[in-house]
């Protein structure tokens, strides 16, 4: 059947599984130490005009964040997330897991404000009993969101400038980071979320590898001994090279933005289609996830014909629903959505 | 300078005194072996009407309230609370450390709302998505609350009912449980705690006791090898006999229920010279903690005469702030506090 | 340079590859449940001999061991390694890391005795003062071991039925057992091992994958919820497919067998080459590791020809090293060095 | 039963809880923010010739023991101690359950020593692989052992000196430190400790105290945010005064020491009598407790008429039994237990 349900559900870019055959027999070291990582973050640091990041690569997404939140944070620290942010709702207190809470901020479509936050951080210092209380150690953001919105770039300035009065870092879940670069309604690039973040990482697995997620220290403040606090997470590949070549071909030629690019463009002509057929949407998204809120009795019709997630109840009467493209999605499948509709 | 800042400023009800230095010298087991120990959990039991209870004298709050959690839950699960829960602001991510997240439900002058517990257990087990989330495996409720408010038999049992339908445990912060006990306007009494709940604790160190919590399992169900895990927490005290001495002192003659009375009639006290002087109160609290709601005119020149509590700003030129009353309370020092209004 | 460093220096099976390619754009559900997992599934049971088998699949070795023992032992238990044991040396602390703590038992040759086993057993049960020590909760092997040794199937057979007596599960770490099932000198086969053991994994990432382990709870006693575990660890893909398709691949026309049996061939090859020019092996091993104790004179000079691993240092003027074939050494290369002895 | 099982079967010091009496109705604040807390810190500051130390006092040992090691340690280190140190044996594993292994050492009459600790050291930086290894970061002793005995001023500087060597603190457990201090056969001195150990703390709760432990971090090293990590522990006691006053007491006029030389005093008796009546010594112990060689006839005889601690089985037909005074026993009871030899 048609399926929209997500961005992963299909193998690597063909580019990528090229590059794996053709690397396939050389012997190289293990646990990230082969030339196809090191080409990989060279070209990683130059589209974040960052000479200095400090690049490791990881499998998953909870797996990283997991593993840098915790070996960034002190003991007494915790991190500031939006309510609806994937760390605080569906990563299975994978964080909470690690010994540090998620302190949580309202989602604004998904987004956390500089007020809000600011207000967060004053009112913590100004408590005399702050001692009996989670430090807030660090800043979560995930651009896109879990809403398919995106920061602006003043937005994105506003959080980094109250993380650098606090002196806590600003750490960017771009687990679909592609999508929101190369999002036509947006002024934020990556050499900017470099320079305004300390942490980041460019998501692989939702745009177009079979796995692997490259994690960027753009500030020089990568954790000491920081390989072994990934392997002590259960979180260092022995071959490495399998992330290391996938983001090698994936910043080659900008592929990573190609085919974030044409992501982009399935999704607006999909989003054209909802709207001329009347549909509503639950929230404005610029990015491959779009949110659509239907009757239930529409619902039932459609998922007898292709295939999207059931997202949230906002009355009993109605569901919104979730449908994503791809790198991997083609136009003809939106046309057949939208015979549907 | 006069202090109603909280109902711990003081050492030990003298009885308590007493008994320690009667039995100083005996030889006796450690780690809750002794027959202090064992009395203590025969009176505690009468006075809970549960001959079956499996009782542990632990020496804080925090202490009990993160061994009791982590021992509980399993690792895949996270404990209910009100957002204004003590595990969930107070404890310095104590529950956290241990691995597991504080789930929150909004609080309601302190309190949670069975309605909206339910809400959210069904909403969890009806989420397609629920294998990514923390099991919901426990609800938390400070009784009386941390505003001094408390459940009454109807809501305990409206929340006993949702627990056992979904069956997770109900556990009963008790640190403050006497002046809960006491009130006024309670229509809760300690057996009824005792059947609705599955584990609860009687506080010792706000209610008269140097240290020490009486922690109880009413239904047979203390986890395996719970000695155990008091060791690996860090809180098995070598001198078991400290809080049991205390608590077999506390439950002889009713000693728990006599000094909680007295700071209650301390508290009815205050409160009727406040409301007689015009001052607003923040919320209506029928135990030891009273909060007014000042103007912060008033506020700094209180500040001069009295020791209290500052507990929130509601606004820019108001401060809400605490009054506490314990068993050591005299009506001289309420007579003392009603001259400075 | 020529290199038995690892056998885990190239990529995957070209057939593997095949596979993904083949399967690229297929969309399947992610988190394992697409009809690769499935059918791998199955067929390793077949293998396995073992229908009712629960079968996960996880990424790497150090991430399947803290999982597996994190979410099978209680939170008082510890898991009981040779001290050589791969979680005891070489993991960063993960399972420490996961709360848990390595019990040790003497390493002969790699390998831990029933007997020793058992009085480890035997003397914290009749310690009076076991309720102050860590519970020993779960029996650690590595097969092969950490020295390329073997089990064999008496004693197997010993250590599991010491871990029934004293009701504990087994759990057997086959990073490379692919290589110990084919060795010329066991005993020991795969349903024996589904059958004498509680859990075990059989490993991918040394034999032959790219990435990926199939860890197996051959009695119905996978933990409640390990999905959910799995997730909270790090530890689950989103696109399952990628370890589903390698393990349907490589228990395709028993590939994982026969791979595993030509690295043995390799192996025996260069042990031949070694013992005819009158090196000595440090111990005798019967897989795919083999262990030369050189002089260090003779280490610098073969360190100029050939990559191979530093062990230990015996002495002052001695080093064992070590040589590994895999899946993927040609004979060719066992000649090359054979050349430079 | 005359009893010598250990050192902590009788309450307090009498003059303890005259002190507790007499403060007992003074309004003071919590969490060790009150003018005992302060006076006994200036006490031992003074004790310990070291006045910029920063102290803290917790409950009891293992919860000390946990908070500091896991306060002190980076997550990817792990802490040194001798195999038989209390945090290896009889703390149920607290140390790992925060995340730490304990990296152990041979013990040698249950000290380690210099040599041993800077081969460990040497060879894990020498070992290519140690970035999968866990970190050593802190050394572990106790003083006086587990097994009574004591280290020499010597072997202490020459630890210390390692520790400098390879910039790692130095930890000591003094559980028992008057009882070490106060031997007859030691060169070693309170400010000698505060200047060669880098963390340590002087045990109450075995020393004459109801409870608590006062934690020194001699050369301006304590944690940032010390405070809020023992909160996180829970070991952060509302009513500090208990601990504070104990220790202003303790160390008012000499007591603590006073006390530990009674309790040594004790000790010579009781040894020279065992010497007397032919009874052979596991160990040579300068402190208070005394390990004894008993054959199974003469221990079950024994067992009749005397308490004290069987410790461990060197073979079938031996046992090996802990006696131990302490600060309150009595030359009489010395005597009673001569007449049952």
């Amino acid at each position: 059947m048609l399926s929209f349900t997500c961005d992963y559900t299909q193998g690597a870019h063909p580019k990528i599984l090229e590059r794996l055959i053709e690397t396939n027999m050389e012997q190289l070291p293990g646990y990230g130490n082969d030339r196809y990582c090191e080409s990989a973050k060279e070209k990683i640091k130059k589209a974040c005009e960052c000479p200095d990041a400090e690049i490791y690569f990881l499998a998953g997404g909870t797996q990283t964040n997991a593993t840098v939140i915790d070996s960034v944070l002190q003991k007494y620290e915790g991190v500031i997330s939006a309510q609806t942010g994937h760390i605080n709702v569906h990563e299975a207190g994978a964080v909470e897991y690690t010994g540090h809470k998620v302190l949580t901020l309202p989602a604004r479509e998904g987004k956390i404000r500089a007020d809000e936050l600011e207000e967060l951080l004053k009112t913590f210092w100004e408590d005399g009993s702050h001692e009996h209380m989670v430090f807030p150690g660090m800043v979560y953001l995930s651009h896109p969101t879990e809403y398919g919105t995106l920061y602006t770039k003043a937005e994105l300035e506003a959080i980094s400038s109250v993380c650098r009065c606090y002196k806590i870092p600003l750490y960017l879940d771009g687990a679909r980071l592609g999508y929101g670069l190369m999002s036509l309604r947006t002024d934020v690039t990556l050499p900017m979320i470099a320079d305004l973040c300390d942490i980041f990482y460019i998501g692989g697995t939702k745009v177009g590898a079979l796995c692997g997620e490259a994690l960027i220290f753009s500030h020089k403040n990568a954790p000491r001994h920081f390989l072994t606090l990934i392997k002590q997470h259960g979180a260092l590949m022995a071959k490495g090279r399998l992330v290391g070549i996938q983001f090698d071909t994936l910043f080659t030629d900008d592929l990573y933005f190609r085919i974030s690019r044409h992501a982009i463009e399935m999704a607006e002509l999909m989003k054209k289609g909802f709207a001329e057929k009347g549909y509503s949407f639950f929230l404005e998204s610029p990015t491959n996830q779009q949110f659509i809120l239907l009757d239930n009795g529409k619902l039932k019709e459609l998922q007898n014909k292709v295939a999207f997630e059931v997202w949230e109840h906002p009355d009993e009467e109605h569901t919104v629903v979730r449908f994503a493209t791809s790198w991997g999605t083609t136009s003809e499948e939106i046309e057949e959505l939208m015979g549907y509709l």
